[in-house]
């Protein structure tokens, strides 16, 4: 038995439910989870995640898709499948600040994030113990103004093939919109404030002059402007007037830890479609 | 066109999906909203609620729900049917304090609970202006040790026929077995904190002794068992040593109205299902 | 027995808690609670919250007043003073929505806002039941983009002498920065986001176009730059892709309340301090 | 240039503020932060945290101490006095599950807390590739219900000296009362639940099972009685149906490690008093 996900979205119709899930049945699967949404009742988007588990004896997987592509053509419907035994390959690529890829390693290691990490790059070469201990491939790829454009050439080179997603576990280079056309991937992004509030750089000092009252962390998907793309987490802790920006970094890391790896649990375990510039996060 | 919701629970099997979703189209109905939850890939418990619209001309109600009932004995299932536009009626019980009275009252009359009140029923008569105005039938019926049981002979006498289900909104007095027995319908609570913790009398009191740091309000349906009732809606904040027992419970009081305005919501769009002493809310 | 509230802001020096501490002590003053915050240890600000009992026949206020003024003279210090026996006089405006209103007036009824309401004022005359009830003056005063001078003229009017702040319970109206400036005492409005993210008009709006994870609502006091002034509180709730603009406004009703009343509560403890765009709130 | 740290407990009286910040001004020093709490305005208790930074050339340490001693004994109170250049001496012990070691060894070696680590000591030899890193000696102590009470004997040899505090960062043996008494220095535990809920063994279980809607965790100081000593900080986050007893630990792993850093913390910045079964936490 093998387990699969189905992730479909299309203009709302009658009977898209029905459709898929006697597609499941026909070939013997069984649904384990079936989650679906629809924007708007009338003339609206929908939206669905089935997961299921079927035997690939009984219908071979390539089978199965084609069979799946012709419903789904049918109407209109973009759609993945995923196998969960398949693992997604994700490449990590931070900068000096290690809290995020630590905890990302950490849950890694004790089976909680199922992905494989094929390496690691980043464009400092600290020492990083922590880091050492999990024997993944390390990348160093510095980077100034003028090197920039070489290095993103050099990092997609690696990256292209063999990986199916990036994070950027706090890596303080902004990616040209080249590098996020030619990579053609997801690239799941930390900023490490309650975004739209405080974009770009020292988000804690913003917040801090502001003087809000709650800060937060928020991991998206990359898109060509800045702190722009698709939110998939935020998380948020209060703060008050004895905070000042590096007390409110110290809360903020424990909130940048917790949203980047719900991030990556949720598009890892397929569960996360994106429209226009939002996502659906079926939990 | 109608709208309608199935809640549907039974042992796991292949197809329900298929079946229930393939039925709906069979009588040209729509899916709104489809949510299903499985407690465990084998042999687990199976949970389903289809929101879905339909043209009752073509199908009238009836004929859908005998139909129904055919396919759900197929599978073994329990299941409910709903019409959305058909309201429940929610009998309101309080005491003295009216705080959560008032929210229920002033988000219902802004449209944001889609009940029928049709009276609400104290043990105390104190003047409650803010609940005058909204021109719902009052009775008062009073209660000590001796009268206890006419008292809830008379209530039951009110209620039975009349009502849904009910509500306690900081009703005072425990319900005895029998009266829950003859009621057999849905009772929802309110308890002053954050369950299991601190059952029983004062609640906020005793949580300010034992020091906690969060203080919570529970809304459950109520069982024979004092404060042991299928949690519905559970909701905290964060309190300091500068709390007492009576800053916890104005800080409390909110609490409780969100938690128990949000079970109350949960439960009359039938979003609720009940299995063995817990609850699936199907948001 | 009379008690009251120091209120102290300063840049730091040595021996300011010694010398107001014993100044209350000189005058058989009692402290109950006594809060300071220094932002920084060299070179800081120093604020200060002392609230102290003491006995008006042994000093008379208008003594004790004058000495500390000598005292706080001699370290160069900002102060204000407040019995709490005196309650603030709190204006309210509203225009149509009335959930923070309707909270305000019940919270303050049940005696936890230690302020007077000598009237209710709205540039709408919509039936408010539930305000009928609690007997305060109301004053309709409508305005239009032509008329908007005039308002403000009879609005200054009436509140100038008759209140100490005003609370913008969701009144529609920008205020201009002249008003502000005549006025010249506090004014705590609720903005329905979560600044500084989507300022302005329609922020549910705004973060449901925007896929934010997480809603707020802040109390801030005015300014004259909209929604610029610092910030007293803030509180946020999850959302999810399944909640649209109007649910998110149906969830961040209840945010509107707590954070306003909140900031109403914490201003009429004197528990606020202004510094720059920021807030000291003590708690 | 020393910071220092005084914690005073006593009945409250008058003028006690007055006199600790005479007495620091007295000697030169200078108050940084100053916290005060007091039970009940009538007959209550009183808590005060002060820390200032003074000159050790000018007043020493022993002179400053000897001198308090006698104020302190004036109004009868119980008090201690930190150095903040000198860290607490922690000794962690741990079972199995190292998530809440990893991150306080993760956020010890980041400088965000300000303790000394002379060792860990665990009754399990497994690999901790993570912990070795740190280079901080290692102790295995096996323990059974026959070896216990030889294993606690050796293990208070070890921790009686060397350190100042315990930590339990997920040992899963119970600390005799005979141990807890013989040690007599503060021992803090994490609990993995919303205490006083799901008590002893398997609480992830325990609240799968209740069904509860928030799970939590606790961080505390022990005393003889299982899981019932103060709370210094409890972390709490929302469930669903869809979350087993796995789902819950693992949701829960977070929570722990923020409530007990978070005490860790407190603790360490001497910002803890405890009184009765309670804490007061000073932020």
């Amino acid at each position: 038995m093998e387990t699969a996900v189905f992730l479909i979205q299309c203009r709302d119709k009658r009977g898209i439910v029905a459709k898929v899930s006697e597609f499941i049945f026909r070939y013997n699967g069984n649904i384990i989870h079936s989650d679906q949404h629809t924007t708007d009742p009338e003339n609206g988007q929908f939206f669905m995640r089935v997961e299921f588990c079927f035997d690939p004896e009984f219908v071979p997987c390539r089978h199965l898709e084609d069979e799946f592509a012709i419903l789904a053509k049918s109407f209109n419907a973009q759609w993945q499948i995923h196998y969960t035994a398949r693992r997604l390959r994700m490449g990590i690529l931070f900068s000096k600040q290690d809290h995020c890829l630590v905890d990302i390693l950490y849950q890694w290691k004790s089976g909680e994030l199922m992905v494989d990490i094929p390496f690691i790059i980043s464009n400092h070469d600290s020492l990083h113990d922590c880091v050492d201990q999990y024997k993944i491939p390390f990348h160093y790829l510095p980077v100034s103004s003028e090197t920039k454009k070489n290095q993103e050439r050099e990092l997609l080179s690696i990256v292209k093939e063999s990986t199916d997603f990036l994070v950027l576990a706090r890596y303080m280079q902004v990616l040209t919109a080249e590098f996020i056309n030619d990579y053609n991937k997801p690239i799941i992004n930390i900023h490490h404030s309650f975004l739209p509030s405080f974009k770009g750089a020292n988000p804690y000092r913003q917040a801090y002059e502001r003087g809000v009252k709650v800060i937060g962390a928020t991991a998206h998907y990359i898109t060509g402007e800045l702190d722009e793309g698709p939110i998939i987490e935020q998380t948020v802790d209060r703060v008050t007037h004895k905070e000042n920006a590096d007390a409110m970094m110290r809360k903020g890391k424990k909130l940048e830890q917790i949203s980047l790896t719900n991030a990556i649990r949720a598009h890892s375990e397929f569960r996360v479609l994106r429209f226009e510039n939002k996502t659906i996060v079926f939990n």
